[in-house]
């Protein structure tokens, strides 16, 4: 009986944090996944692989950040054609609850995407810094009451399995990693091979401690560069030792990269984000595992169970 | 075209960050706040000086987190029957956008809301860390990609101004606190009178530097108890200083408490979060208050503009 009669009441919305679960079991719980991706390129593959998730669509949420510069603006074209096709005329299925897409409001502080360019360790304080916004903005923005798991997936991620979200889920963990590799053409073998792509899995080592303990606070620790040898222990490189077979063996991890993560969304509610300044000499995903070390939780990697980058 | 035909299609959300003002004057630009509120306990002060703001409701979303323990379910109750009374058959005008409430998954660490209890020191850190993962849930369920500006209202601030938001917001700071008293009554001068109540405004000081270049990794600095003289320079303390008449002065601040604190929502979509954990020995809103800073952000503060607290 409202006085004026003609709007309906405003959306109060009520939510038990308690109820949302949050299991290894995540279809059977009927658990919401998030999955957030900054893009800076529209990649067919990615997208085809979102589709062919076995995950319920319908519990799935997408959320996009791209760069507001020209190659921002095509993929954003590029991206919604797909969206349009999937939610308007594709079967209903391959529907996704939700989709998010935001514009960033700052700038890509480098001019060039260009792998060459972007791996410059001079540019990796700035470039790594702005990722750490994007996915900040990104994930304070889409992140809902009743999301129970965030996945961090890479835009360049172009072959990764159906059963991605179960099986990273399977393992009950805070946060865990999958493994990111990069097929390549082996000139030597003459034939196509595969090659460790994703450095910020890692575990630390006294080497990178004491690199750290004697830098300035401002100062990060990057991995993957011959000028600073941290002999961290990669996830990338660890596969190989073992002969790779059993895709469930997880180890513990002190870094992480975002290229496929999966995060209960507890551990960003507790307030674990990127951050965008140095965090214990970390930045980014790295500082992120570092974070959310201190809020408890500890950080896991699958490193047989591997996901493909983009190879330019 | 819907093959299927039956569902429409799913909802898709394109924002664009740059399009999301932040300006001195919100009104004009219709900007939209967002006021979170973690309550223990429900004040109907508090709740009155909602209805009282100036500001149009339409363009104010309110988001609360209550603990899940028998305070916690009172205090639950007395607000949704404000709110019922508010957004359904109250006054159009006085009805907000949307309103959420949160309902805490963990325990509160300590029994008792008394303010005795709550306020002994060795009590601080496990009682102020776990307001910090309150309000980063609540933070990070309710912010949304048009959000302008975020106030953060404590529930025991029961006089405040209907101007509070247009007040605050006139000055275009990142973070901008006010001076949190609270009204007693004098014994000596057998009338009522006021006090400081909000420890957390401060500036830095060397001695607390000097102090905090001693501690462990995982101590903290805390405002306002003897046994840990810091000579921080208090804002509830600088109004007396100069008679306090010009409430448009601002001081510049390195920690600032929440009890009614406007924060430009980009501060927080950069990643500026409640610290849970000793960051630069601080934790809860004065760590967050060195977050922003280490993100570029500078607060300020408002000696003379005052809201009061709740007195048991
Ligand atoms: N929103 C946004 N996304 C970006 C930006 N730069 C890169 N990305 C995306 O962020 C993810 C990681 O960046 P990328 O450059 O691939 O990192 P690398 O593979 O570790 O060199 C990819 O999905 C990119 O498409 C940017 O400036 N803004
Ligand atoms: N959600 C939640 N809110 C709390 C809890 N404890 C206190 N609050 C609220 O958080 C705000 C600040 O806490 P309060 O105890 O008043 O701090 P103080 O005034 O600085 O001693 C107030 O609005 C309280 O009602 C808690 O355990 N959970
Ligand atoms: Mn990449
Ligand atoms: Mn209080």
């Amino acid at each position: 009986s409202s006085p004026g009669g003609k709007s309906k009441p405003p959306p109060v919305a009520h939510y038990n944090l308690n109820n949302v679960t949050i299991t290894s079991n995540p279809i059977e719980h009927g658990e919401n996944i998030l999955i957030l991706t900054p893009m800076a390129r529209f990649y067919q593959g990615y997208w085809d692989n979102l589709l062919k998730l076995s995950y319920p669509h319908e519990l799935i949420t997408l959320g996009f950040i791209l760069p507001k510069n020209k190659e921002g603006n095509a993929a954003t074209t590029e991206l919604q054609k797909q969206i349009a096709r999937t939610q308007k005329s594709g079967p209903e299925k391959d529907r996704f609850k939700s989709i998010i897409i935001l514009r960033q409001d700052f700038d890509p502080p480098l001019p060039s995407q260009d792998e060459g360019e972007r791996h410059k360790m001079q540019n990796q304080k700035a470039r790594r810094s702005a990722m750490a916004k994007a996915r900040n903005s990104l994930l304070f923005t889409t992140l809902g009451p009743s999301t129970s798991w965030v996945l961090w997936l890479d835009a360049d991620i172009i072959e990764s399995p159906p059963t991605l979200i179960q099986d990273l889920a399977l393992h009950d963990k805070p946060l865990i990693a999958a493994n990111c590799f990069q097929r390549y053409f082996n000139t030597e073998k003459k034939k196509m091979d595969e090659r460790p792509y994703d450095f910020n899995n890692w575990q630390d080592s006294p080497t990178a401690q004491e690199l750290a303990s004697k830098m300035g606070p401002d100062d990060i620790l990057l991995e993957g560069y011959a000028d600073m040898a941290t002999y961290r222990a990669l996830m990338a490189y660890m596969p190989t030792i073992d002969g790779g077979t059993d895709i469930h063996q997880e180890v513990p991890l002190d870094g992480v990269g975002g290229t496929a993560l999966l995060v209960k969304a507890d551990v960003h509610r507790d307030g674990a984000m990127f951050p965008a300044f140095p965090f214990y000499h970390l930045i980014e995903t790295e500082g992120f595992a570092k974070m959310a070390k201190r809020l408890g939780w500890q950080a896991s990697g699958l490193p047989n169970y591997k996901v493909y980058h983009y190879n330019e």
